[in-house]
């Protein structure tokens, strides 16, 4: 499998027609509609026995026209790079207000309610540069950008600005889901780079009294169609118990989703065609999954669905791709420590291929809710260091995915379902 | 060490400053000099108690004028990215010659003398995509580049020109050294690019009597004086007991040399400044390598040098990184099994930090006249996917390379340089 996928694997020249002629695929939109199609027809050309699909109704956000932020009262700082985070309310023309810097909810918490009322909240807590894997950092600072909005309006201010989920210091926003919830007011919340939060998190310290500039156009709409696409290949001895390996198919909208997520798909349709002529005894499924990104609705409909056949169909594992498409080093198991020791018995025969790090971890979003059936889930573990350079902004293209690493992971997960399909788990 | 590299870790910045002030430093070249004193500088500021220079004599090959190469009288191909390899001759304004095609010396040597007598003999042997270690596929084509010229001259060729040394297809021809011998012809020795590697092939086909033009107008000099970059913490314990850190400071012509080697160069000066504060039993120096990539003057100095000290310094080990600064997966060790199999021991205490695949395998180059004092010969082995992507051609430049992945290279060294200094090896 593996000297199939670095000899003639498919899932580069995939994920190139899907980043260059669709390229992102919000929940909702038309391109998302597209992919849909796109993701039918590379299951059938990968030799899948039978395609579907799975309707269900998903998030319709749209960001509208390129937002504006700017810096008022500060020197040598005007304009900075800032956008919508997803699911965000507009400014319905431009807000303006004074900003307050926190790094934590505690810190909100604990300012004197003028300091906050009618302000802008500035959330600057930087991801944790010295986490080796760079999920840790992610969620070590992610609160800021799902919660933000809330804990900032529950205090009374009018806006927040929040400091990309980026490592490095560059010039791009990175959006991503936050939420409201009922009973506060819906207050607008934009993402800021790097380099800006810095330089504003500076001017704040001679210019307490700046003001900043908010201009976003985001709506949400009434709830869309949504599909998950599904590919299978029927066991030829125990189709009943059933393997899943998937990705999800939308994708954030300031670029081509190459990393996120289109190269989880592609591993997982590629996984399907390197097992295909191998006739796995169990029944394996790639699933391109609906609305990771801003709902997950994709994944609930899929785990509602997989109840429903439990009297047929048992669901035994569930690998998800959706860490980016570099080079994999492993897999996170989630489930019993039995699972966990019988894949990690698997060690040896990984090693050849440099994917051996095989540990108890995290599955993925659109696999989590299939934990109920008592599924073992499964991520792809690739090396992270670079995923949230790109991770839900602008840089998140084709050219940043190397066709190797890319080719290496759907080997990996094929050569794993293999695994599991013969040995059982 | 890990927490120091990845918050204020000096080898991204130190790296920037090597490729975007200095750029390509190929031996005997100005910026090899100024190479030198920004060596001598950088291992001043990063602590070392002393800094010194091993002067060398270093080959001086200059590229002169870009390149052309041409296709003559084939369909839709015309000129084609070429470039001299290194230590060729020029081609006294143009060569023009049929051209034939082989994989292999022994192809070669099985053709009929008139079908390679005066023409240019076509090395096009592809790296091996199979191979998860991409230095094992550069291991089985690049005789192509070294000796290919040889072979073709004694069956009176006139030219060669070989595939680049690439694992993807692109536009960019690779350089890097070829050899002549004593009493054959030096014939002109040019790298193509993949691509246009396989559209001459394809044009073969069809048109077998094409010709192609080359112009290169590369000379070799007379030798130039180089020199090692010598700088060294003295052991608070046992400064007899030397371990290198090392990396080489020449690089090819083509680009900035950021991935080959600035990353080893950057990576040895930070080790030793993350080793500073922690006094370390053992003398550590960190080596920058004069030559390597057409002579290797300077690993023989050092070794000349280091044998020269034996009765009074032991060289216990020496780490090099000479593979790219890409994320840090292990070490190779190559040295007694015991040595081997003492390092492996350290696997629980290097696997936090994802740099537990620790080897039997290669040193490096540079360190190797050193196995002749039984030195243990370490090399770092970051993943090695995307290096044959830049290697000697224009595009290993800083923007190719990841802080992250960088700095934790410098950890990785840092460490592994600490448990053989109190532990010993």
């Amino acid at each position: 499998m593996f000297d199939e996928a670095l000899t003639r694997g498919q899932s580069y020249e995939n994920l190139r027609v899907l980043c260059k002629q669709i390229g992102a695929r919000l929940s909702g939109s038309p391109q998302a509609a597209k992919a849909v199609e796109w993701g039918v027809a590379a299951l059938k050309a990968a030799g899948a026995d039978s395609v579907w699909l799975q309707p269900c109704q998903v998030p319709h956000w749209e960001r509208g026209k390129p937002e504006t932020g700017r810096v008022l009262g500060a020197k040598n700082l005007g304009n900075v790079p800032v956008c919508a985070l997803g699911g965000s309310v507009g400014t319905t023309g431009k807000l303006t207000a004074p900003v307050v810097e926190v790094r934590t909810f505690e810190e909100l918490a604990a300012l004197p309610a003028e300091r906050v009322k009618g302000r802008i909240v500035f959330f600057n807590r930087p991801m944790e540069p010295r986490n080796v894997v760079s999920f840790a950092s992610y969620g070590g600072a992610v609160n800021q950008r799902g919660r933000g909005a809330i804990e900032a309006a529950r205090r009374g201010a009018v806006g927040v600005v929040v400091r990309s989920m980026n490592l490095r210091a560059d010039d791009y926003p990175h959006t991503g889901a936050m939420r409201y919830e009922d009973g506060t007011p819906k207050i607008p919340a934009a993402a800021i780079s790097t380099t800006a939060a810095d330089q504003l998190s500076t001017a704040l310290k001679t210019t307490p009294d700046l003001r900043f500039e908010l201009r976003m156009s985001c709506r949400t709409l009434p709830d869309a169609p949504g599909f998950n696409v599904v590919g299978e290949i029927r066991g030829s001895a125990r189709s009943q118990e059933v393997i899943v390996v998937g990705g999800h198919l939308d994708s954030w909208d300031l670029a081509e989703g190459a990393h996120d997520d289109g190269a989880g798909c592609v591993q997982a349709i590629e996984a399907l065609r390197l097992l295909k002529n191998h006739r796995p005894a169990r029944t394996v499924r790639a699933v391109l999954f609906a609305n990771e990104e801003n709902g997950t609705r994709g994944a609930q409909e899929y785990a509602r669905q997989a109840k429903l056949e439990a009297p047929r169909r048992r669901h035994l594992a569930a690998i998800e791709s959706d860490a980016g498409g570099f080079a994999p080093r492993g897999f996170g198991i989630q489930g019993a420590p039995e699972a966990v020791q019988r894949a990690q018995a698997w060690r040896p025969l990984l090693k050849p291929y440099l994917v051996d790090a095989v540990e108890a971890g995290h599955g993925g979003t659109d696999i989590d809710p299939l934990g109920e059936l008592g599924t073992v889930r499964i991520g792809l573990s690739p090396d992270s260091q670079r995923y949230f350079d790109v991770h839900h902004a602008a840089t998140d293209v084709f050219e940043a995915v190397n066709r190797r690493e890319l080719e290496l992971g759907g080997a990996a997960m094929a050569a794993l379902v293999w695994l599991i399909s013969e040995r059982g788990l």
